[in-house]
């Protein structure tokens, strides 16, 4: 096995031809023992393969620095700089994260996660580089569908102006998570059907050199390319075409489907693992698909990422032109949301939290300060949820709970959930974001009001005294268990609240507290530091009230256990009801 | 005067072409009657007054809809749509704002203020319109310069696979606000130079129509143009070469000195106010072209703001390669950053705090993840800087003051805003951001640490007991003012505080005021959601402190006067002293 000895560049340069190729096998088998057990993204390492051996070839990493967009596609890259471990060896999966890492390799210069930052940190390389004398290549790896992402745009055009050595590959496999959107799409297409001859080409308009190489799986070809441009003393754009999921017919055929892959059986393709009962996703499409039926201007958006919030393929259908698909461009969508809401349209803009703060411009300036009624649903908000640190929820509530003029809801359950969502749409007066549960599929068990236009109005759902839980969002079932577990402890009955907004306080509820309650405890699913229970705590700060936040510290986690980092932070009924308890006899 | 009789696109269209070219002369007429006495922007309000004609003429504002970029070239709009008063009558100047506004006219659909939304925005009228059935053109207008931006990009892509009406009027001047930057300019220039035929086009490889205009200033021509592409069925660019600042010799011969004035005389051209004493913007350029000096490795980054920072024209000659305009692209300039830090440069980033919420995502992913060592420098993050609606800084300590690993160092005077500038680009731990005093340049009273190192340590200027005061940042000479009048009230001697660092707690110094004071007060120039002082009252929930915050509540304030907004949010000494003798008295 070739693979067992490579360490980094010097190795891989060793080989011969034949032996590259041979190394190409073995980096697709060990692809493959991995994704079958773990899952994680597919398609965009199979298709990477050949393009990573002949860069490992021509350059010399990490003196030459490979910067890989999202990076999702990097377990290649790091098969050849000595962490095949990662892939080959069961007890060693957990070694390696689904990223670039610094920490784990010098081969590695940031740790991202997010797409389309590839070319804009590989401009600053370059720059650093310059200014301090070095010589050495910087290499920028984006593929077609992060193009659309306004940071990349932004990146190729100011890279249109330097003057020293930056390639750019783009590795275009004619995919995005779904199918690519955008009218640059038609550019890329009319690049490949040329060979890259087009008149009109996009990179070049942006100012950049330009090369093309068909056969982007093809090892000698991609050799023979990297070292026309290597040294180069100007920026280039190398525009290869690739096979996503290449070397797996079923991800070669279903190329959306394998993007990202749980583990799954190799013969049949089918997954291992299977999630039974009832999710969020299903429950959102089904409302959504509902209105949308009854009312043609209903309308849902998304930044690449259809099938985390409703949409596979065989919704989009059905939804026709209500669904909009804009490319990985969060702005765009946003913005495009509110003009879609000044118009006479109900838009409903849903993605993954963490790819919500690529727009928090857009949701201030062209939503919020226009108070245009634009419904955003953001999934993964939970400590619960994607665990890698570049997609983190656990910033939502601090990141859009002070926007002024947005109004942020915090289901507690699927019927409180379905009915916000549905209020939300149909309202004309806020913009409204909702976090979806990130704690499983709870029923009610307290009345679920329909209309929630009474801005910052919480619900009592249980009276007590002394006492008073202020449960927010998915942390509420939490918060009915910390109310059990204090009842336990002290005999008293416990008052249970479900605030319902994360972005203001009910402050005539919070002042009738002070007439029988002497503590009040506040519950969030994300950090504490400017989150929603440092409000309540300013709120009483001047009066004898004793508050206790319970979330989580204001730090970056990784890959983390979330039971464990639940008990570190103090977040379970236990450790509440002691930590309540001890206030109590103060 | 024909400009008096018109109040929309209908009464435009009644004039014959010799009346429109004498209207144009009334406007540009009116414009230096507002300008001259106001200031404002000029060069590109100059610029575009044939343009809004031939758009009033042809289209059918308000059912026609037009969605302008930056929105800070609508004085000619708004004086063809019922407002010209705002230019022509010195008593009603304030009733228009310098950016479109829909609650003075049913013809404005944005609050806008920020660059490169107006493609975006008018996509989504467009999509709004589809879904509706209305019929109406939708027409967006954006600047040269504004098209480098991320989500100007973004909009362009999207809307190259729209199929229905979008008119996108490139509004070419051959300028940003300074010059501009970018490879998409090599483009444009191509574009102008073959009168709009050359086979490379941008918007062309970004799937739009085109069609080219190289006389942007004459009426008829523009009108025949409007008419080829009114009521078209798909998205077209309209790329128009104008003159920024047309018809005043010194602005069409220095574009960047009049992309905005200062009230001044027309004959000479010279403002007729002006400010005496130091600035931040000089004090910064100073530090930064001295350090620049001596280390190569030095970088200054801007996104198309230079001056407001300290890079007038003659500094960016000075800082050569070592200073760079990435154009209106902030995200590029952020993650540029990191780029360079992680490759040995010093890298500072410096703009106006408004626009530092445009690049939310890459601070927190390409930046504080990490841990690069950035320097951001953040000029009108103060209550007392702009104060328009979509300008303001008041936000910045609730958004970036929560994201784990950013220090955001608050100065309190010149001595200190200097040392926190020098030890920041020099150190290599942390990503720091520093806001820039908004309060005028005050001298240091107490001693300035030269190392900020020990993260969140406070600094004890004055110690006193019971109550003590932590005044952060630019509030500290407030904070000062409110120890005086608290002390003159109470005859206590009051501690006073200077926190330096509003992103975390100094817990040392906060656990030790318990022994000895009841009250503390904390006061910071911004919204109190998710702000410092929040965070200070939670640490004391469940203690016996009393913390009042001081700050300002969260809302969109546009155009506010600052003494009586001080004033309604209690932040006179007097008020501060007032409501913390009362809790003594408690």
């Amino acid at each position: 096995m070739y693979l067992e000895k490579i360490n980094g560049s010097e190795d891989v340069k060793k080989l011969s031809m034949e032996e590259l190729h041979a190394l190409a096998g073995e980096m697709r088998e060990a692809l493959f023992h991995r994704l079958t057990h773990t899952g994680g993204h597919f398609g965009p390492n199979f298709g990477v393969v050949e393009m990573t051996i002949a860069m490992h070839y021509v350059f010399n990493s990490p003196v030459d620095k490979f910067v890989f967009d999202v990076s999702h596609q990097t377990y290649p890259h790091k098969m050849l700089t000595g962490r095949a471990y990662g892939c080959l060896d069961e007890n060693r999966f957990h070694e390696i994260s689904g990223y670039s890492e610094p920490s784990e390799s010098d081969h590695d210069f940031f740790t991202v996660g997010h797409t389309s930052t590839s070319v804009s940190l590989a401009t600053g390389l370059a720059k650093g580089r310059d200014v301090t004398g070095g010589t050495e290549n910087i290499i920028a790896v984006i593929g077609d569908g992060s193009l659309s992402g306004g940071e990349a745009l932004e990146g190729l055009d100011y890279a249109g102006e330097m003057k020293s050595n930056l390639i750019i590959v783009i590795n275009d496999n004619e995919q995005s998570i779904a199918e690519v959107h955008g009218g640059l799409y038609k550019n890329l297409t009319e690049l490949r059907n040329t060979n890259g001859k087009a008149e009109n080409n996009l990179f070049r308009a942006m100012g950049l050199d330009y090369i093309y190489e068909e056969d982007g799986n093809n090892i000698e070809k991609l050799i023979a390319l990297f070292e026309k441009v290597k040294d180069i003393d100007h920026p280039i754009a190398v525009h290869i075409h690739t096979q996503k999921g290449k070397g797996y017919a079923p991800a070669e055929e279903n190329r959306e489907a394998w993007h990202w892959c749980m583990p799954f059986d190799r013969t049949t393709g089918q997954p291992t693992v299977t999630f039974a009962g009832e999710d969020y996703s299903t429950l959102t499409e089904d409302l959504i698909l509902s209105k949308m039926k009854k009312d043609p201007s209903v309308v849902f958006v998304t930044a690449a990422v259809p099938s985390n919030v409703g949409f596979p393929k065989a919704n989009r259908e059905k939804a026709g032109d209500q669904y909009i698909d804009v490319g990985i461009a969060e702005e765009q969508a946003v913005a495009m949301c509110s003009g879609i809401a000044k118009n006479g349209g109900k838009p409903i803009f849903g993605t993954n939290a963490t790819f919500i703060q690529r727009t928090y411009d857009q949701i201030s300036q062209d939503v919020c300060i226009n108070k245009s009624p634009v419904t955003m649903i953001m999934n993964y908000t939970s400590v619960l949820g994607l665990n890698d640190v570049t997609h983190l929820g656990i910033y939502t509530i601090a990141m859009l709970g002070n926007i002024p003029e947005l109004v942020y809801l915090a289901p507690t359950c699927k019927e409180e959930y379905l009915a916000m969502l549905d209020w939300s749409i149909e309202q004309q007066e806020h913009p409204v974001v909702i976090s979806i549960p990130g704690n499983g599929v709870h029923a009610a068990k307290y009345p679920v009001a329909s209309d929630y236009s009474q801005i910052n109005k919480y619900q009592v759902c249980k009276k007590g005294d002394t006492v008073a839980v202020l449960a927010l969002g998915d942390f509420f079932q939490l918060g009915e268990e910390a109310v059990s577990e204090i009842e336990k402890q002290t005999g008293r009955q416990v008052t249970l609240i479900n605030p319902r907004y994360a972005s203001g306080l009910d402050l005539e509820l919070l002042e009738d507290l002070k007439k029988d309650h002497s503590v009040v405890v506040t519950l969030e699913d994300g950090i504490l530091e400017g989150g929603f229970g440092q409000r309540v705590a300013a709120y009483y700060g001047a009066s004898d009230m004793k508050v206790q936040n319970f979330g989580l510290k204001k730090e970056f986690y990784d890959r983390y256990d979330a039971a464990k980092l639940m008990e570190e932070n103090h977040l379970t009924a236990g450790q509440i009801a002691e930590d309540v308890k001890n206030l109590l006899d103060d």
